[in-house]
Order: structure tokens, then sequence, then C-alpha cells
């Protein structure tokens, strides 16, 4: 499985995704999941992906040798915004599905792929996109400012709690490297190291691209540091006055 | 949906099960998920269930009336200790599955259904356990003191990082609701009110059972102050260092 997170906040957007690939549990890699097309002053465009990796590496290959929409080949490069690259993306992911879904399908695998795509276009806005894998898609919005995909569950309480569209970007990186601590502590075919990529609003280029691996001290201090609060937090709750029989 | 989480201590044992069930969203009610067997002196025995309404039902009603097991007929008020429950239990499972399963299958509809299972009889240690549809179960231990059925992966990290057999009985109280608490509010499908029960060892009759409702004084106060904990420690967390470009 996968976790992958994107955040779109006022002041920009925040991507974070683990890197292991597994199919059963004896055969474990080590994959990006994160993608990046970046064009200086023009364009900056994330994508993170979670299903089956022969399924998401054909839709980034694809993405890279151009797909046809209405007509005509378009590649992430030459979208004049994101919405249109969300639909690149959509129709990529339907050409994988016409081409292998049906000898998955003969074998009993279930097409399984979603993808985060965010970023922002020279003179339109930062925006970030859910992509499911019948090709159609969701955004966030200031109202939902963050969306997951794979193990999205046992990182979701802290997102809920903590994120909203006016959360700053230092708080941002904490708040998505809790939720990814908490997932891979929590399941196994979740796993380090992560790759962390922030996008400044209006910027136009990358501002932090990480690769967070175990022995790195800022995520051994949030997790030792999340670890302490939390069973510092408990601890000092006022305990119940139900009595007890 | 349904989450219930049981914990399995030093000092004893703690449950908590929400109420909601579910057949599609417009078709939502309250059911109790808790059924306690005590005979004061003699054995606490309590079930939480988590699945198919239909089913969990049965199972209990059939273990109200008593089930064949090795050629005699048996209830939780006579089995001689834990693992003769979990069992009898798992043999109510079972005769379901034979009952009912043909016809669900016919409509293709799995047979969804697990159960925890845990408290004490005289004479014989306090003991939990998680019993499959399959009839089949395993057992908590001082390595892994806690069982969870349901929507489990929301309030999962908080008991990975805080249960240990060590646990106290009132920690352990704060914990499950914080565990629930996550849950309730990043999945629609459980919900208030809960349902609460502590037993000490060797006391053989129930410390305290509570339904806590949405307006408790004390899992409001659980509420905010863990929203308001978990707000402070990521905010009072160093920002990275991490140069931006």
């Amino acid at each position: 499985m996968t976790y992958c997170v994107g955040l779109f906040l006022e002041e920009g957007l925040v991507f974070l995704s683990d890197t292991r690939t597994n199919a059963g549990v004896d055969h474990i890699s080590t994959f990006s999941k994160m993608q990046v097309e970046e064009v200086a002053g023009d364009r900056v465009l994330t994508i993170l992906s979670a299903g089956n990796l022969a399924i998401t590496q054909a839709v980034w290959s694809r993405l890279q040798e151009g797909v046809w929409l209405n007509g005509e080949r378009h590649t992430l490069r030459n979208v004049p915004n994101l919405f249109h690259a969300a639909q690149l993306v959509g129709q990529a992911v339907r050409d994988v599905y016409a081409a292998d879904n049906p000898a998955l399908a003969q074998q009993g695998i279930g097409f399984d792929c979603s993808l985060l795509l965010g970023g922002q276009i020279s003179g339109a806005p930062h925006r970030l996109f859910l992509i499911y894998a019948t090709g159609n898609f969701i955004e966030a919005t200031a109202d939902t400012p963050f969306l997951q995909i794979g193990e999205i569950k046992y990182g979701k309480p802290i997102l809920d709690r903590g994120v909203t569209f006016a959360t700053l970007l230092p708080d941002a990186i904490k708040l998505v490297l809790i939720s990814m601590d908490g997932t891979l502590r929590s399941n196994l075919t979740v796993g380090l190291p992560v790759d962390l990529l922030l996008y400044r609003r209006d910027t136009l280029h990358v501002a932090l691209r990480r690769r967070i691996a175990e022995d790195d001290p800022y995520l051994l201090m949030v997790r030792a540091n999340w670890s302490r609060a939390l069973r510092e937090a408990y601890q000092a709750m006022p305990r119940p006055d139900w009595p007890l029989a």
C-alpha cells in the first residue's frame, strides 16, 4: 500500500508520500510515488500516486510521452492551467485502463489507481486535485484543504483536527509528518523514506523537495516529541469521577 | 460500520463500543453492540460485536438459547473458563453461518461478523479474545494488550503509542475515549452514544458500565482537552530549518 497526502493552503501546497511498494509481504521495494514537472517561472506540477505500481508508472510514462485530448497531443509542460492538467492525467488513466484492464480483469486483478495532482501554472491559481481510477476528479477547497490517497485512515484524525486553509507552511510540514508517522507505525505496508515537497503560492518554483529517511534528525525529533506530547496530554487529563464498584 | 475496542491490562479489562448501525446512509439506527453476562462472584463476560447486525444479533440470541458443543448444550453462564467461552461464541458464529450464509450468498452479501469477548470466570484468569467470522479466534497478550473490530484504523495510532499491559484503568478510560473520539470525528458510520465497561481483575463483578452520550461532561472535556493538547503540541514543536527556495 501507500500513503500520500496533499494540503491546499492559502500560503501554497504541501505534498508528502511514502516509498513502499509491496506485492505480498515478501516482495517489498522502494519506489518514489512523487513526480514533479517544474519549469521555473512558468509552472510547478506535482503528482503523487497510489495503487498498482504498473498502472501508476504507465500513467506517468504516458504523461511524459504526451496524451491525446480533444484531438491534440498534450503534456503537463503545455497545458494552460491546473484544470486542464487534471483532465490530462484523467485521460492518461483512462488510456491505461483501455490498454491494460482487459488483461488485468482476465486474471481477476482490479484496476487500482488514484493520484493527487497539485501545483500552479503562470497566470492561474494554485490548485489541488484527486484523480480517481475512473479518470474523473475532485478538487480541494478552503473548506476541505487536504486530500489523501492510499492508507488514509490512520493519519486522518490529526489532519481533521489540525489542518485549515490558513495553516502556515512550517506547521503544515509538522502536521503531514505526524500524520505519516502514525501511519508508518500502525501499518507495515507504508514505509520510509518519505518524499516531501513544498510549493509557495505564486512563486512558480519548488520551495523545498526533500527525501526524509529513517535517520533524519527532524523526523526523529517529530516522532519523539509527538509521542511524548501525546503521553503527557492524556496523563495530564483529569480522571473521570465515575464511581467504580 | 462500528468501532469497538477491548484492552487487556494487568489491572483488568476495558471495553468501549459505539452504537451506530447503518444500512446505507439513509437508514441509520442506534443499537448497543455490548452484551454482558454477569453472575456476581462467579463470572463477568462482555461481548462486543461488529458487522452485519442480523448476524451479530443471531449470534447473541443463540448464545442466550444455548449452543451445542461436543455433544452438550452450553451457555456463557455455564462454561468453565474464557477459552471455552470463546469456543462457544465461535460455535455460535459457525451455527449462524450454516443457517444463514446460503441465503446471504445467493444475494451476494458477505458473512460479515467479528466479536470481542473478554472477562473472567471464578478460578481462572481474565482474558480477551477476538473471534472471527470463521469462528476461530486470537487472544490478546501482554505484548499486544488491545484488540479492535470494525473501523479500527483511525483510532489505532493513539493505542499503539499509549497502551501497555501496565496502563492503569483510569488512564485506559482516557485512551479508549480518545481513540473513539478520533474515529467518531473522521468516520460518519461510527456514532454516539458509546458504551463503556470496566472490569477489575479478580473482582468477578462489573466495576463500571456507563452509556456516554453527546452531552456527557467527561467526554466533552476529553474532546476539548485533547484537541487543544494536539494543537499546542504541534505548534510548540520546533520548525524544520530546511532552507526554502
